[in-house]
């Protein structure tokens, strides 16, 4: 019996392994990459390898960056160091950069607090935010965790341990999504405008 | 502005150019590949340089092999050289392999003839074909291209131009699948099943 040759077979394996890829994916996937050109696969394979060398957590505000120093945001002199956003994901930091509003600092957590997925507040970088708040110069903490179950237990529990230091510390405000309908809007979603409500 | 580091981006950039992967898996990808210890990703690295380093075309049958030789089928001396049967693609070889029911040689054409998407005779591994055949020792070819309209077409092309060597040219043959159920099966392959009856 002839399956594939060995060099096909584990890169359809290592294909397999990447997160929402079935092995009838990592076969068209590995087919792809015969179809490259040695010159286009040496790129695709130097663009892993490279991402994972360069790419490491800023010291500050554990926001991905590449080299060892504090990352752009965190370099800027443009940028308020007395408001700190934090966030669970470094892709909340690109949504909300892409507002081009917030020009205060971050703070990266890596995760939520999520009881049910054994993720305990000791898996995230709370701790560097605890210090960087009790550093001083901070005024203002803004939680921009995701609006769920999850999100919202994180921001909880971050805003009980912040309290000692006497920040402001704020929620990300709810309401109607800007350009949706009112007839689409859920109750909570709807609860929340209301109780939000403000003067025009 | 502050988007992802540069060689994060590279990284989804290159993911998103792979087949049915969108911007938003790309990145899922990406940060999967963050998630990897640095071997990981080397091992990731490796297996996409390797497979496109080492695995060629058959220069018999044109199936993939690793090394520059025949492939391990066509050096096989248990296999039947009198038989060659025709696929469209390196899949197929492996699902009747699978099967262990067949004994003799392969070609792989590496597509079908599809006018729709530009893809004339001229780009399929045809003249090689013709050239086995024509080199004498064949006794049947077995069409086994996929049974939709470009596989028939192509199968009926290929039967025509081996009509001059004498060779036996012959179809998979069509029917009910084993283990599914009548009121299932599509009117063209009912047509098919009676015809092709079969005496008990």
């Amino acid at each position: 019996m002839e399956y594939f040759p060995p060099a096909l077979e584990t890169l359809v394996e290592q294909f397999a392994r990447l997160p929402g890829v079935g092995l009838k994916s990592a076969q068209r996937l590995a087919f792809y990459v015969l179809s490259l050109s040695q010159e286009e696969a040496d790129t695709f394979a130097r663009a892993i390898v490279e991402a994972k060398r360069v790419i490491h957590c800023c010291p500050v505000c554990q926001n991905l960056t590449e080299g060892d120093g504090p990352c752009a945001v965190c370099r800027s002199p443009k940028r308020d160091p007395s408001t700190i956003c934090v966030v669970a994901d470094p892709k909340d930091v690109v949504a909300l950069e892409r507002s081009r509003e917030y020009q205060g600092l971050y703070h990266v957590l890596h995760g939520v607090i999520s009881p049910l997925c054994h993720g305990g507040p000791g898996d995230l970088h709370i701790k560097s935010l605890v210090e960087r708040v009790a550093a001083g110069g901070v005024a203002e903490v803004i939680m921009a965790t995701n609006p769920d179950t999850e999100g919202e237990a994180t921001a909880m529990y971050l805003a009980r341990l912040l309290k000692p230091f006497q920040v402001r510390v704020t929620r990300l405000a709810y309401g109607i999504p800007v350009g949706s309908h009112l007839e689409y809007a859920d109750d909570a979603t709807l609860m929340r405008a209301l109780e939000g409500r403000q003067a025009m």
